[in-house]
């Protein structure tokens, strides 16, 4: 038995995920669902793409992400499954999935062509609840559709290094539950490129030239505890893997956070120098 | 086994939806228990009522639908199981089944009398979750109350047709996540009102000819791909069967959607006029 | 097999709610996860405390109550789990569980010290759900660390009666979804030091003289039926056995709420003084 995740932009409020659940059960009782997150700004894939690139690992082998996002199929939007990892992801092919993988190369990759299949009506959720449904009882990809080579290529904001190698320029990409905001920089591109020179994380008049291990990574003294310290800009490698820009302590609510104190939005340019 | 779901207007920060799913499971521990949504408007019967009537049919017969919106137990306001279409609602008698039964005659109906069985400062939660839990066990129903005949009648917002079968008056009756506007028409009554009659749809100063199929249903020609509709009006028949005013790919958040666009908000008039 | 709930302050949007159930069911597949909130304040331990004290009593014994609030691992804040009323809390040392407890002693506490036998690289959740698995699955205690004989003392917001023992004064501690404003002033203390006095409840130029009990009661008479009470103040005790000022039928997104038509907010003074 898999698990099937579901990451949406549907909302908790209307009766969509209810409904899709109740599907997924009509199909396959058994089924084990999780909600990934149901708020993803409204057909935003970079979004998607990069809050299941940070989920799906943490699930065992073998689960279905079910990523309901942008997906109605049009001729430029075919409707895949991809298996990858040892993780399968069911959705349209809409940049998604294309964003996660960068230049890697999926394991197997299928267009559904299941629709003259299901009722006429049937909707682009129909299509994806009874994929996943198949895949996560075990059900052969060859039965869903026909094998594809590549992923639509898009253009999307990725991070770049320099041609002398001394300096990466990436965006901020998501900003999170605490406003701390989040870059396509990821520690592997820093390491390859930093080596193990000093550095200057810049953006808007900021300057950052430390790594934090954890947030709470401050140097603790006699009359000054971690207390003093909140509030304190920092930069640290997120568990997805990205250089986060973050607020000891924020709260985007009363306090500030990041996103606020920072002045950082969705898109912002990010760059680090290397001395 | 059945699935037990909710639907309630209890929101997701505080504790009443953890404990209510705590005490169900500690009256039932196989309980498969799926939200619909806890984000009903506080105490609106209408929302409630298209929510669950939207979602229900999604679940397997035999399915328990516990509605905690606007449940005190009051002279006015019984507590009621209605067996209707072969799944089960818990609820109170206040319009919420009454407006999803329009005027369709429920299989069973029963008043809820366990109150004086439980402990005297039971809930109206307490309540619904031990009735509900009995049920999803496959208790018997005439254990739970006294049968009834109806439900209360309610004059809430409903579609009507004029006299001379040429046109329909009906209402906004709820605004989703991606700010599309629902009105009360449903397609049946279109249809057999309209036949295949050429029609316009009014709403403020704005009018619309045609039903579309899908949001994306849209004549695509060589230099106007999908991407120049963004933003356009359109109706179409819901997945629930209603009649939908929608903005193709709106945000409410950014581009704006078409509660905010058409200025369309709850409970505005929308007509129908046959030619 | 017990239930895992998750109380958080991580929200619902990012994936850090998914990948944490995720990780669960990596470890143990049968876990049956309950969430009770992931929308607490951020980093507000008496919200945490006040929202998990309130729903823990709902679930079965021999639950484990994980909770994700303020929990990094800090000199001041070490990671325990509490055994409390046959109840498992796996939490950090930072006042959310002496709040719940306030004078109480805890059944058994342990100090977790399990950190060294994960990857270098765990995270506070890491090390949460690696114990709360364990005792999910029947572990024993004294695997995970080192028994403590108290948690850290604080001193936090608490009712205090008066010398004379004719008046107690509290706080609002939690404002919830209706807009109800709950104080740390519980229904036992109130009767320990009222007995069976007259009262009057005060807050800013507001009194309040009756403890409904429920909050449809009201006195109905022929000409004045329950809806003309809409927007009436009044005072109970909630479920969770503490007084809370609300407001019939409230509403905070329209008609208003206790919080915003009496202008009470978190932390705000209320006195009982009995005569």
């Amino acid at each position: 038995m898999s698990i099937i995740t579901l990451t949406t932009d549907f909302g908790l409020k209307d009766h969509f995920v209810g409904a899709l659940k109740g599907k997924i059960l009509s199909k396959y009782s058994e089924a084990q669902i999780i909600d990934i997150s149901h708020d993803i700004d409204l057909f935003n894939i970079a979004e998607a793409s990069y809050v299941v690139k940070s989920a799906y690992t943490s699930f065992p082998e073998g689960t279905v992400h079910l990523i309901g996002v942008d997906s109605e199929r049009t001729v430029d939007n075919k409707h895949v499954v991809l298996h990858y990892n040892n993780h399968y992801f069911v959705c349209a092919d809409n940049g998604i999935l294309s964003l996660m993988l960068q230049k890697e190369k999926p394991q197997k990759l299928f267009e559904i062509t299941i629709a003259d299949r299901l009722e006429s009506n049937a909707s682009d959720m129909d299509i994806f609840l009874n994929v996943a449904s198949h895949i996560a009882k075990g059900g052969a990809l060859n039965a869903i559709g026909i094998e594809l080579e590549h992923l639509k290529p898009i253009n999307e904001i990725q991070a770049n290094t320099e041609s002398d190698n001394n300096s990466i320029k990436g965006n901020i990409i998501y900003v999170d539950h605490f406003g701390n905001c989040v870059t396509n920089i990821s520690q592997e591109m820093f390491y390859n490129i930093g080596k193990d020179r000093t550095f200057e994380i810049k953006f808007g008049t900021k300057t950052i030239k430390k790594i934090h291990q954890s947030y709470s990574d401050f140097v603790v003294r006699e009359n000054y505890t971690l207390k003093d310290y909140e509030g304190e800009k920092l930069a640290l490698f997120n568990e997805a893997g990205f250089l986060e820009i973050a607020i000891y302590k924020s709260n985007p609510n009363t306090v500030g956070s990041a996103n606020s104190l920072l002045g950082l939005k969705y898109r912002d340019v990010i760059s680090v120098q290397f001395k």
